[in-house]
């Protein structure tokens, strides 16, 4: 059985973790025969959105811990008690929340930082050849985190020109690739694919999560 | 193609919608070809539970509509708005939220009303005989709306006895029913599935959820 951590950043597509995202890699896994534990960060939020108006609530702080809890149905733990050492492989659904809350790409674009518990997460992963799943934005996070290790991850984020260029400048290469697929790095094990990037439909997003899981965990029973 | 309504009740299962339960029913039904709208009442959440904690958060106020936007990616209107003339079927995921938010069942018990507009929407359904789908615990939303109009819905929240007797106490008539099957009333067109009532993983859920899908979707063309 593959043990898999799978690593929230919120509860929603325009502050947190993009909802559909989150659990069709879930269901996905499950039905893989994958054990599967969640993480988030314990940290605030960095904004809070009402999803029904598309408007920031100035006034309101949220937990991504907390938030994320809602998706994991409370089966959640700090991203920081997270030790790679217990897993094979670890996934990042997409979502605002990803480039808001796992590191800050959303705002800072190509100077972005990854979250203190991402950036140690991810080094430990790749430093120690386990596998790592990321769609939609997420893949700014992964290249964040990576940042300064001497690597150069190949991954995709669709097609969005200045968001590719955003990755480069991270030192990452982009690869385009369309909604339902899936961009696979061997030599950094690293698995990518569009999402909601691209995806008009949450089966069009499915379609390209759910290989993107099958792949994850081909490369880490291989 | 049919036209799909999906009624949510906030987002999370201890005070909303089940996400796992919404977005596999949302997955269903776009890979079954229908088309999907998302509604939800715009009420004021009964409470907010800290999901990471279980606990909760006694002076916070979050409203129905704005959380279950999320689950919809924005895309939702309210319930208020919901004309059953343009439906074949309406969907009602489970969670606290529609035992909380589209009535009181978790409180009050057989004693249990239905929110306004859910009631309006479900007797709206029923009388025009389209196709009500229900799982979890939304079968009690159900039996509330239809409380009084003298039929006996033939429904399911799996096997626990305290919660079928309530049911039975609004003029329901309970099936025990196992995880990843339904049950089906062909004749007031209602079908319910105990989802997490009783699966003990996303994938038993699931199994559950499709077919509920595919028989409201069945139904609704027949």
């Amino acid at each position: 059985m593959v043990n898999a951590a799978v690593v929230l950043s919120g509860c929603g597509v325009f502050d947190g973790s993009e909802i559909h995202e989150a659990v069709v890699t879930l269901l996905a896994l499950d039905r893989a025969g994958a054990d599967v534990s969640c993480f988030a960060p314990d940290v605030d939020q960095a904004d809070v959105i009402d999803h029904a108006e598309g408007s920031a609530s100035a006034d309101e702080t949220r937990s991504v811990l907390a938030e994320s809890a809602r998706i994991a149905r409370g089966e959640i733990a700090p991203l920081s008690e997270l030790d790679m050492d217990a897993f094979e492989c670890v996934l990042l659904p997409g979502g605002f929340g990803a480039a808001k809350n796992l590191c800050d790409f959303a705002s800072a674009g190509a100077e972005a930082k990854a979250q203190d518990d991402i950036q140690r997460v991810i080094r430990e992963a790749h430093s120690t050849g386990k596998v790592i799943g990321a769609m939609c934005i997420a893949p700014a996070a992964v290249a964040s985190a990576l940042k300064g290790v001497g690597v150069t991850p190949r991954i995709t984020i669709g097609s969005d020109a200045a968001t590719a260029e955003g990755l480069e400048a991270m030192g990452a290469e982009h690869v385009d690739c369309e909604v339902g697929a899936i961009v696979v790095d061997e030599e950094n094990r690293i698995v990518t694919t569009p999402a909601y990037m691209l995806a008009g439909s949450i089966g069009e997003a499915a379609e390209g999560i759910e290989q993107l899981v099958a792949e994850t965990l081909r490369l880490a029973t291989s």
